[in-house]
């Protein structure tokens, strides 16, 4: 039973997470949000004011925070009296907000693998690389920390679970399929931080078919689906967190994740590749000025948060599991639809964000309400899944299972 | 008559350049090469003593030096005893480099429009902008100073001017078509600044029709021609220095500037200009660093001087002349044909800079020899224009003219 939630971070995905608190706070109690700009927290505080997402009349306050700074980290999760840190700030954070978290005993969330800005980790599993270094220390000290709880990586890996416990006696393979249909309306965006969200795309794409790591490059294997509601997308075979715990913790022998992409966005993106745009290593220009080209291409680019107001159409993720039951081959698309304009009106974001952001409030409530307050490091797929997603059911990110001609909600 | 040569700048141009003076030092006397680096100036002589270019044994020195500095550029003039100064630095330098030769005495010559660093200069005559406010002054002082004395401008005024003494009453239309039909082999690259080169295709494309200034954007109008040599190509009406001086100077109701580009090129083009990437005007990073975007994408292209070595086919470039004679119809192109493998092999450079190298120092030839050493400002068209092509005959761009069927050396 923990409650007072700090969120870290105060972009498109944080904008969500503050008003689903807001709308469960009767249970998770006073809400802080803490990140470099207090003016973007403030933001985020007169929205939730705007939309009246408040549940009961409690306490929610900015606060500006450098979270690479664990001491302050600390300090503010102390001040605030917060005992569920939901960390969805950059990447390059979370083990700095990890370790501020291991000094207070408050519980942690996050939706996204760390990254080292200087580097794009190579090695898999990902999650040996940083996280999982500290699962003896977590579980020492009774902390409980919860990665990748956003929609992929997060309810993916809770469908992954649900397939393998209800559906499934053996499982052959795992695609998970991830389409954005919606339309920004701007020459070139991406849907959230570019830094980010390029660096996933410029490694190897790794992925486990066989039992083992198969290495590949973007954009070189893809395939097309017809999706309920967003119909026919071509998607990539690209690298991504949840293959790296996934492989890990269920018996499955391949497990890959497709992701689509249109001609254009290609096309930008291997022109910026091409170049040298999109690189973490610095370079000199003839004045002098040391620059990284990844962050003056995230500088010059849409906020994605301001892709909001604008944005139409839906998105489909959901995993498409392919195996035996009862000694008969079964294939199972399980998956969820979100609308891009339903999510705006609710919360002033786009849908990437909204898919993104619900998860780890329905992750801070089941702690809250003490089911995953585990009290050691977990993947989402270690957790008992079934709560989580009867609650993103009621929170705006139904489940549905579709097999064959058969499509229905999953829990029906 | 004037003597010894002091060569401004170090990159491809540069090398031409300073090649091609060594050539006729004979003529030319002691050469002095200075840039912000002076070891891009050392590793041009290394160059010229590898290739023995220089006629007659004398001096040939590398200097650092920051031309913006007209106190030391003056002095440098003075302790290198200059008489004729050719610049083929960065566009930026033009006007600080002209009141040095103003203070010395020294004869002026550049290759390129004067530009400012934090402006797209957009309002035509371009002259009038900077150069031509110095006219007056220079006449005062005796100044030789011979603007734009590369090939485009430079060597296309000639041959416009020659259109209209030698083989034309009356000239309807010139079209400068500048088409490089070479191939670099790498994934993209400009073929010299991209920091110039891009700046002309930002901004407004300025064209002459029916007597008044036309203007268009880049790559919107397109014609194609089947050019000597080089064949088939795709040319976009471009915004070029020259246009901006004939049409003060000849009474010509059309000047328009075509250049050739590939639709690899336009492709990349257009996703860096779309994006922002192109822009003069800084950004600042999520970091709180200030970047011109258009320095950085500098920095991570090719040096244009780099691109030599691999640099294989030919130019073509000339002016399509329309008009009549003799109260006929009659239609010429004067043209000239380089090839980079050539270009290569006698001055370590590619073609498009042996074009825009040469130039200028046949110009010194003629201040050195007193024929264009006029004691005023001038356009290349405002100049004697038959010996400067005589000379450039016998230095490696030879004058060829097409009519109808008929393709003939000019001065057959």
């Amino acid at each position: 039973m923990k409650k007072n939630v700090l969120i870290i971070g105060a972009g498109g995905v944080a904008r969500v997470v503050a008003h689903k608190c807001a709308q469960y706070n009767n249970e998770l109690g006073r809400i802080a949000i803490a990140s470099r700009s207090i003016e973007k927290c403030r933001s985020i505080i007169d929205s939730i004011a705007r939309k009246a997402s408040l549940k009961v009349a409690d306490e929610i306050k900015a606060y500006a925070l450098d979270a690479l700074d664990v001491a302050a980290t600390a300090e503010l999760i102390k001040r605030t009296q917060s005992q569920i840190v939901i960390n969805v700030g950059t990447a390059f954070l979370n083990m700095s907000i990890l370790r501020a978290c291991m000094e207070t005993g408050a519980a942690y969330l996050d939706t996204a693998i760390h990254e080292q800005p200087d580097k794009i980790c190579e090695t898999p599993p990902w999650y040996a690389n940083h996280e999982w270094k500290h699962k003896k220390e977590c579980q020492a000290k009774k902390i409980t920390a919860i990665l990748g709880v956003g929609f992929d990586p997060g309810v993916v890996n809770a469908y992954a679970a649900l397939a393998a416990q209800r559906y499934f006696e053996q499982i052959d393979s795992i695609d998970i399929l991830d389409v954005n249909a919606g339309s920004h309306g701007r020459y070139f965006a991406t849907n959230f931080d570019p830094e980010i969200n390029f660096r996933e795309f410029t490694g190897t794409v790794w992925s486990w078919q066989n039992e083992g790591w198969v290495s590949n490059r973007m954009f070189e294997v893809s395939r097309s689906e017809d999706l309920p509601q967003v119909g026919e997308h071509k998607l990539y075979l690209t690298g991504h967190d949840e293959i790296h715990s996934l492989s890990k913790h269920l018996n499955v022998p391949n497990i890959r994740f497709w992701m689509s992409f249109g001609e254009h966005y290609i096309n930008v993106f291997n022109v910026l590749n091409n170049l040298g745009l999109l690189s973490e290593k610095p370079v000199k220009t003839a004045e002098g000025l040391e620059v990284v080209p990844l962050k003056l291409v995230k500088a010059i680019l849409p906020d994605p948060a301001s892709l909001a107001a604008g944005y139409r159409g839906k998105t489909c993720i959901g995993n498409l599991v392919k195996g035996h039951k009862d000694g008969k081959p079964r294939e199972l698309f399980i998956y969820n639809v979100a609308e891009h304009e339903a999510a705006y009106a609710e919360t002033d974001s786009q849908g990437i964000s909204y898919t993104a952001g619900v998860p780890p409030v329905a992750a801070a409530r089941l702690i809250a309400s003490g089911q995953w307050d585990t009290g050691d490091m977990r993947n989402v797929e270690e957790l008992p899944v079934e709560p989580f997603l009867h609650l993103l059911d009621e929170m705006g990110l139904p489940t549905r299972i579709k097999e064959a001609a058969d499509d229905r909600p999953w829990a029906g």
